[in-house]
């Protein structure tokens, strides 16, 4: 499409420029669960808006500010980019080949702590405007970013910040802060995520340790209690027991299963790449596996903890114990139900000294294929990826989607930079140059047709 | 008694430089979990029995050496006593108030690390024979010493080297390595000690961890199998239900009920001491505490871990867990038994996945409270202690006191210079001067007498 011509021709020549905008953004710590150099990437952030023009206010919260910047278009339509500038800690440290705040650029990726998660899509956004400024003189329609500090650590402040602020907010439609490419290079499209509910659950049955030569016969354990409350939530059949937990529930639809169906076996490749023999509720693969995989909820033990745990033995009855476990919640399941009916399930099985501490939660939240402007997003990425976007129901993860789709009424696309290998959250997080380039493309191609 | 007047004053006179013996044995550190000194300390111990005429062998076992020695008396009767030379680790060290190594007298108590656990009560059994040797020019019967190295790492050497020199060890009574007052100052003569089998139950299902978001619905769990296969071994009712783990179990006799009833009632201090609201089994107190407390084979799990066990919520899937578990066992249980139970346990109930480590196992032995030797020992004590020795059927410890039992043949009796406080295993181990010497004159007439 000559159309693009001069857009993709900007964005090849100023390649080099971009990815240095980047490398300093990169290069501003901004650490969550440190309280690090937030407020510094905050400004920068709001610095970068509006060099492109943008309206900008850093909103305070009861926690890290949200960067919120708007630059009117030519259209009346209105697109909201959502995205974050906080990162996860760098450690460990020492298994990084470079130092993590100092971007460095080799082989045709750029690696650094935040270059993929997500500052790298921030920057390449923004990259896509400037294309379409310099070409156009103007953006074809609105765009708001709403770019917040606290993704890292469970977004605890946006759904109030989403719903003080819906005018403010009021759009036609979002683009989501991640993306990418599988590994075929085939672009995804996510339509949903799963929510989350995460707790500890734990248990005080005496002030301090006690022998276990002395105690075991009379004693309460805390250990034993929490094995015995913890077998009441689930059973070997993978059934989650608390009264209701499967109330609500949408079964996938017939396009959902549809879609599942059309995306690659993952069987083997989990087999391999996590060392398991086998998968559980007999499955082994196929669309079963895949809708299995994101269209049912959990109940995951993500830690245990209790007593000695040192090597050889020592005889000691705990008097702690406690357990940190994840539920992964589909529509139309919401955490403050399911967190009300597990406090009640513990109570009627004789559990009322096992404490629940919430430590988090999403709701899930879905957008249907058949949205135009899901359609929009699939079909512009074809000239830029020579393939088009594959849609991909739900995903097994989960984020602050809900308050957008729910509260903002918005569909929800995905699209980015992300490949296989590009390490969020661990060492060596890169990303590959010509997707940086690619994302960059299709940003600004979505621009103009959603216009 | 003017019989032991002689015996008494050479106490009270070389009380000083007894303790001062006692202080250079424990300043040679013996910590077997450590492998730190335990050769010098064997060749120190030797020594110490050489200069009371003993002929010494330092035996070589698999692991640290057994010290043994023997010295004839007048009569044809022997007395075996059982002591080790080895230690605790004195870690924490920064919670000593004087260095655990560094023998410190004050306020009438000696601090330091082994001083009561078990150096202690060789020195004082030596002190003893010391009074005889000034007092009669020669022992009144014959008296071996086997002191062993390896008591604080599970003794998993002692039942080999016994059952290899039963001729050397041939006796009429055994004198055990432990044994005190209780928090009345009244001495405790405990006849038997229940069995220990201590496992690690662990379990691996993948080669890594997971994503939660992404394993959660289809990938085996390591903290949920063990869990799971936890609940199969003891239910909420508190009974064990590995079949055939009851087999072969002795129930308390009327004697052994009339012994604990004459014990102090321990509800209200265990419930003071440990912060605990109640007591398990629907237990108050009383006789019928005191019998569950010792005469009922345990389960305990005395560890548990498993995936993240930090501050805040990581959502991963362990691919490893793994449980401390901790059986007493009462006669006529036996380890091997319940560890061949156990597996076969775990495969019916569809759990060969779960792995079992044997940490170390002691089987339980008893001595008939009417035997000749423990009346003696208890008459002898009602002149020092100005009160009889109490009996006390069982306790719920473990030890290695099976083979002395079973394999010598030999009544078996406690007595020794603990206390309450006197902080075995924990910082600041310490004890009283004034029980020393108690000690020290009781088991002059223990040795007399027995004669």
């Amino acid at each position: 499409m000559s159309e693009y011509a001069k857009i993709d021709s900007y964005l090849e020549k100023n390649l080099e420029q971009s990815l240095a905008e980047l490398g300093r953004l990169v290069a501003q710590p901004s650490v969550g669960a440190q309280n690090l150099g937030l407020q510094e990437c905050a400004a920068l952030v709001a610095e970068m808006l509006r060099a492109r023009g943008f309206d900008v206010q850093i909103m305070e919260t009861a926690g890290a500010p949200v960067v919120f910047g708007e630059r009117k278009g030519r259209s009346d339509k209105t697109l909201l980019i959502y995205n974050h500038y906080d990162v996860q800690p760098p450690e460990p440290l020492e298994l990084w080949e470079t130092p993590p705040f100092e971007p460095n650029l080799r082989d045709g990726k750029l690696y650094g702590r935040g270059v993929s998660d997500d500052k790298g899509h921030i920057v390449a956004r923004l990259f896509a405007i400037d294309s379409i400024l310099a070409a156009d003189g103007e953006l074809p329609c609105s765009v708001k970013f709403i770019i917040e500090g606290e993704e890292e650590t469970a977004s605890v402040n946006l759904f109030e910040f989403i719903s003080r602020n819906k005018g403010l907010l009021k759009a036609d439609a979002c683009m989501w802060e991640f993306g990418g490419v599988d590994h075929r290079d085939v672009p995804m499209l996510y339509l949903g995520l799963r929510g989350i509910c995460y707790v500890e659950l734990s248990i005080e049955t005496a002030a301090t340790d006690v022998h276990s030569g002395l105690g075991g016969s009379i004693f309460p354990n805390a250990a034993w209690r929490l094995v015995w409350a913890l077998s009441t939530l689930k059973g070997e059949d993978e059934r989650i027991r608390i009264p209701g937990f499967y109330d609500g529930i949408k079964p996938p639809a017939r396009r959902d299963r549809e879609l599942m169906e059309a995306l690659p076996d993952v069987a083997e490749e989990y087999k391999s790449r996590y060392g398991i023999k086998g998968f559980i509720k007999g499955l082994t693969g196929g669309t079963d596996l895949k809708v299995e995989e994101v269209f049912t909820p959990t109940c995951t033990i993500c830690g245990l903890t209790s007593g000695y745990q040192g090597p050889g033995s020592k005889t000691v009855l705990p008097a702690r114990a406690s357990a940190k476990v994840d539920f992964r919640l589909v529509p139309d399941q919401h955490p403050a139900d399911i967190l009300r009916k597990l406090r009640i399930h513990l109570d009627a099985q004789g559990f009322n000294d096992v404490q629940i501490t919430d430590l988090g939660s999403d709701p899930p939240a879905r957008t249907d294929p058949d949205k135009p402007f899901i359609q929009l997003v699939v079909k512009t990425s074809e000239e830029v990826y020579e393939t088009p976007m594959q849609l991909v129901p739900m995903t097994g993860g989960s984020g602050p989607s809900y308050p957008f789709v729910h509260d903002l009424k918005l569909p929800v696309a995905t699209a980015g930079l992300g490949y296989p290998d590009t390490r969020t959250h661990a060492p060596n997080e890169n990303i590959r140059v010509d997707l940086y380039l690619k994302h960059a493309r299709h940003m600004a191609r979505i621009l103009k047709e959603f216009a």
